[in-house]
C-alpha cells in the first residue's frame, strides 16, 4: 500500500502526543509521521523513544524543530497539536493561513460559547480570527458529526471525559427521554494519565495509590463541552471528576430521570438504534455493565445501563481509553473520517 | 491498668475479624480476647497468625473450639460475631438466651423492616424471638444512637457504605434541609477488601487492578439500612456501589438538591452543630474534600462538601475505612459505649 | 491479501489463550482462528467475548466443540495447545499422528532430560511415543533455534520466566564469558497473570496489592528449562521467582562472573553480535537498563547491563511481557517462522 | 502516666518525618513533640495536617519556628532531625555543642570511613568537629548495638535498605558461615515512599504504577553502611535496589555461600540464637517466607530463608517497613533505649 498522506505532530511527549505517534506510526495510509520540536520542548526520554535502540525496534521516526516554513518541505498536508491550550490557540490560526488541515487535541477550540471558553482565559492576538475559527472548528467527536469532520480544516478532539459523558447521554437527549428539570449527574472517574505528564505532589505515585478522591466539584473544564454538544444549559448538570488509582480508563456513571416510563428493552433500542453502524461504540446487553478493562487499550466507548423497576430513574455507565477514543485514538479516527479512508485503520 | 472484660470473637479469620482482633489485643481494658474456631473454619494463615512465630511478636492469643458451654469457663461477658449473615441470625438467640451481650458485624439484625430483610432470605427457627430480637437489636452508629448502644444486649454493627452514606446524611436530614422528591444519589466506592477474603473471578488481582466498577445498582443489601436511618422511601435515593483497586477505603459522592438555597456557612454550621463532641467525625472545610488516604488505617469517618453557586445543589464527600470505622473500629467504639468507656480506647 | 492457513486455538480462556486468540484475529496471513472448546472448559466471561455485543465490535469467531474428526472439515493445520501441562501432555502425540502441526503453550514438550521433566509428573499412555516427541519437540526460542522451529512438527513454546532468563544469558554463554563455578544467580519478578487465571488466596487482590514475594526458592519449574538451553548444571544456576503487584511483565536481574576481566563495550558487542538481525531482541546502552513499562503489551525482550569497575561482576536486566515474549506473541513469532512469513506479522 | 521528656523534629514534612511525629505523638512517656519548622519547608499538607481539623481528630501539636535558642524555652533535650543529608551535617554540631542529644534519620552520620562517606560530598565547616563525630556518632540499629545507643549523644538512624541487609546477614556473619569470596549480593525492592516525597518523573503514579525496575546498580549510597556494619569489603559485596509499584515496604532476597555444609535447622538456630530477646525481629520457620504484607504498618524485621540441598547455597529473605523499622519505627526504638524505656513503647 502505498502512503497517501504525510502528517507532523506538535507535542509529542506528553501521554496523549506519545501514544498518537504509535498509532500513526503503524497506520497503512501515512508516511511515518514527523515529529516536530520547540525549544521549550524537553527531550523524549519514554520507553518508546529506546524502541529503535538496536535497530531491531520499530525505526527511528523523522523529526525536525518546529518551523512553519519547513513544513512544506516536507510536504505536511495534516498537522496534529498535542500541545497545550494556549498554545494550540496561538498556533491554529497561522496553520489555518497556511492551508494547513489541523487535528487539535487540547481544549482550544472546542468550545463555541464565550461563557464556557472563559474558563481558559484565551488571550487571541487577532479576536476576528479566533472568532472565525471558533465559528468554523468542528467537535470532533466522530459518533456525533462525522459529516462535518470530512469536509473540516480544523478538527478540535474532544476532551476524555466529555467523550465518555456525551455518548452516554446522546442517544437519549436525541430522543428527548430525559426529564432535565430533575438534572443530570455524571459521577466520572479517570486514570492519571488524564492529569498529564507533569510531575506534582498530586500525580506522585505515594498519593494517588490506595488513594481515591474528587476533584473540580462543579468547575471542571470539560463541563462546557457537555453542556454544549447536548444542548443542556448548566443547572441541568453535575459533573464530578474523581481520581482513580490507575493509569489510563475512565467510568462515567450518569443518573436521569426519565420523562416518561420506559422498558429496558426501549432504553436498549434507543442506543442500538442511535450507535448503529458506529464502528467504536458497543452498547451492553440490559444488566450487564462495562468495566474499565474492557476497554482500555482499545478505541471502543462501552455503554451499558440499569433501568430502575419504576422504569424512571436510569443509571448509564460509560467507559473509554482516555488516551485513546478519549484523545489519540478518536485524533487517528477523526483524520481516517477527514481523509476518506476506513473508520477502523491503525485502531483495530 | 487491670482488665475489665472478656470477650470473645467468633471468625476471626476474615478481613474484619482479623482487624478486630488486632484492635481487640490491644485495647487496655480487655483481657486478651478468646478467638472462637468452629468447625468449618480454615485454619488462620494470614501474616498476623505468624506474629508471633518466635516469642517476639504479640503473642498467641488463646484459642478456643466454640461451644456455649465454654464460654463462662472463660468468663466471656461480650460476644464479637464476625460471621456470615445466616450464621448471625441463628447464634444471636442463643447468646442472648445465655444472658451474653453481643456486637454482630454482619447485616443479620439491622434491620427493622421485613421488606428490607428480605434480601438476605433469614430462615428464623423461631421466628417470634427473631422478630422480638428484631425490634430490640440497637443499630450500632454511636454518632446517631450512642445512648441505646450503651445499654444494649444487641448491637448490629452497620455495613460499611451504609455508615458512610449514613454519616454524609444525618445533619441534612436532621435540619430537614433536602429536597427529597428530586431525588438523593450516592455513588459510592469501596476497596476490595470489602468484598471478602473469599477467592472469586471478580477479587483475582488481575480482575480488579487497573479497572474500575459499579455492580449491585439498584439493588444492593446496604440500602435498607441507609433508608431506615434516614427515614426516606426507597424512591428517594440512589445508591450505586463501585469497586475500587485499593484494599480498603471507602469514598461516597453523596448529590442532593436543597429545599432552599443555602450557604456553605449554614452547611458548614449544620455538619459542624450535628456532630459536636463526636470523636471519630471530621468535617473539613468548605472546598476542601477528604480523600481516601486520610482516613483509612484510622477510625474517621471524614465528610466535606461542595455547593453549588445556586445554593441549591450540594456534593456531599464522605470517606472512611472500611475495615475500621466501616466494621472492626465501629465495633470496638460501640463495646466502648458498652462498657462506659472512652470512646476512642484502642483506636487512636 | 488471502488468508494463507487455518489454525485452531484449544484452551482460549486463560490469559496466555486470550491473548494469543486476540493476536491470531487480527493476522493477515490467518483465517479467524477456531476456538476449541471442551466440555470441561467454562464459558468466556471476559472482556474479550463481549468485544462483539452490539456488532460493532471485532465480530465473533468461529468457536467449535473440540474433536479430531472435526478439525479436517475446518481445514485446520496448526493447532495450539493452552492448555494445562497434562492435557498438552495428552493431546499432542494424537495431534501429531493425525498430521497437524502444534505449537503447545504449555511445559508439556520443553525439556529433554527426564530428571526436569520429573516436576510435573507426567503419565505418558505410549511410553515410546512420548519418548520419540520428547526428542523431536523444538525448544521454540525463535533467537536460539529458528532454523529448527521452521521444520517442526511440534513447538514446544518456552516458559515465560525462561525466556527472559535464556535471552539474558545466552550471548555470555556462547561467548564462554561466564565463571560458571562462582554460580549464575537469576533473581525474577512476574506480575500476577503469570500465575494464571485461577482464583486461590494467593492471586486475591487483597493479598498481592501493596505486596511482593519470593516463591518457589531452589524449586521453579522453569529452573530446567533454563539449565537445559544454556547447557548448565543444577549447581551452576540460582532461580528465584518472586510475584509483583502488576498485572503482567517479568524482569530478571541477573548477576554472573566473569571468567575475565571486560570491558563495557566488550559486552555490548557480545549482545549486539549474537541478536543482529533480531527482530524482537532490544539491546539497551550500557548503564541504561530497561524497565518492566517499556515491553509490557510488546513482543520485545529488553536487555540492559551493568559492569562493576573491576570488569569481572555483571548485572543483567532482562524485561519481557509475559503474555506476549513470554507466552502468546512468542507463539505467534514461532508460527511465523513455520510458514516462512515476516517475523513480526500481527506482532507490530 | 506523666511525661518524662520533651522532644522536637525538624523535617516532618517528609514521610519519614510525618511517621516520626505520628509514634511521637502517642508515646506515653513523652510531651506532646514540638514541630519545628525551617522557612525553606513548605506548609504540611498531607492528610495528617487535617487530622485536627474540627477539634475532634489527634489534636494540632505544638509547632514553632526553629531557632536553637528556642530549644530551651520548650525544655527540648532531645532533638529528631528528619532533614537532607546536608542539613543534618550542618546542624548536628551545634546540637552537639548546646548538649541536645540526636537522632538523625539521615545518611550524615552513619558512616565510619572517609571513602564510603565521600559518596555523600559533605563539606563540613570544621573538619575537625566533623571528625570527632564521625568517630563518636552511633550506628542506631538496636539489635547490634544496643549498649551503645543507650548512652549516646548521637545516634545516626540507619539506611532503611541498609537495616534490612544487615539483619539479614548479621547471624551468619557473626557466626562466621558465609564463604565471602563467591560473593554476597542483596537483591533489594523498595516501595516508592523511599525515594522521598519530590515529584519527579521517576515518582509520577503513571511511571511507577505496572513497573518495576532496577537503579544505582554497583552504586547506591547505602551500601556503605552494609559493608561497615558486617565488616564487608566492596568486592564481597552486589547490593541492587528496585522499585517496587507499592507505597512503603522493603523486601530483600540475600544469596550466600556457605563455608560448609549445613543443615535448615544450624541455620535456623544461628538466626534465633542471635535474635534471642529481639522485639522488633522475627525469624520465620525454614521453608517459610516473610512478605513485604505481613511487616508494613509494623516495627518488625522479617527474617526467612531457604536452604538449598546442598546445603551450601542459602537464600535469605527479610522484609521490614521503610518508614518504620527502616525510619521512624527505629528512630523511636532508639530514643526508647536511650531513655531506658521499654523498647516497643509507642510501637506495639
Amino acid at each position: 500500500m502505498a502512503a497517501e498522506l504525510s502528517a507532523a505532530v506538535l507535542g509529542s511527549t506528553g501521554y496523549s502526543g506519545a501514544e498518537l505517534v504509535r498509532l500513526l506510526a503503524r497506520h497503512p495510509k501515512l508516511e511515518k509521521p514527523l515529529l516536530l520540536r520547540r525549544n521549550s520542548e524537553g527531550s523524549e526520554t519514554s520507553g518508546m523513544a529506546l524502541a529503535g535502540i538496536n535497530g531491531n525496534g520499530n525505526g527511528h521516526l523523522p523529526t525536525a524543530a518546529f518551523a512553519w516554513e519547513a513544513l512544506p518541505e516536507h510536504g505536511i498536508e495534516l498537522l496534529f497539536l498535542a500541545t497545550p491550550h494556549g498554545a494550540s490557540r496561538e498556533l491554529v490560526p497561522e496553520a489555518m493561513a497556511r492551508g494547513l488541515r489541523v487535528i487539535d487535541l487540547s481544549g482550544a477550540w472546542r468550545l463555541k460559547q464565550a461563557e464556557h471558553r472563559a474558563v481558559y482565559g484565551f488571550k487571541d492576538a487577532d479576536g476576528n480570527m479566533a472568532a472565525k475559527l471558533d465559528a468554523s472548528a468542528v467537535y470532533g467527536l466522530p459518533e456525533l458529526n462525522a459529516e462535518s469532520i470530512a469536509g473540516a480544516a480544523l478538527v478540535a478532539n474532544p476532551g476524555c471525559y466529555a467523550t465518555s459523558v456525551i455518548l452516554g447521554l446522546a442517544p437519549l437527549v436525541a430522543a428527548d427521554l430525559i426529564d432535565r428539570e430533575k438534572g443530570i449527574i455524571s459521577d466520572s472517574k479517570s486514570g492519571v494519565s488524564g492529569a498529564g505528564k507533569e510531575p506534582t505532589a498530586r500525580t506522585h505515585f505515594v498519593s494517588v495509590a490506595d488513594n481515591f478522591s474528587a476533584y473540580s466539584v462543579f468547575g471542571h473544564r470539560h463541563t462546557g463541552e457537555i453542556l454544549e454538544q447536548l444542548r443542556l444549559d448548566g443547572r441541568q448538570l453535575i459533573f464530578t471528576p474523581h481520581l482513580l488509582p490507575i493509569p489510563r480508563g475512565i467510568l462515567s456513571t450518569i443518573y436521569v430521570h426519565l420523562k416518561r416510563e420506559a422498558t429496558a428493552e426501549e432504553i436498549r433500542d434507543c442506543f442500538g438504534d442511535f450507535y448503529a453502524g458506529k464502528r467504536w461504540v458497543r452498547i451492553y446487553p440490559a444488566e450487564t455493565l462495562p468495566e474499565v478493562q474492557f476497554s482500555v487499550h482499545t478505541n471502543y466507548c462501552d455503554l451499558g445501563f440499569v433501568l430502575a423497576r419504576d422504569g424512571r430513574r436510569l443509571v448509564i455507565v460509560s467507559c473509554l481509553d482516555n488516551l485513546l477514543k478519549g484523545a489519540a485514538g478518536q485524533a487517528v479516527q477523526n483524520m481516517n473520517l477527514m481523509y476518506g479512508w476506513d473508520e477502523a485503520e491503525a485502531l483495530a
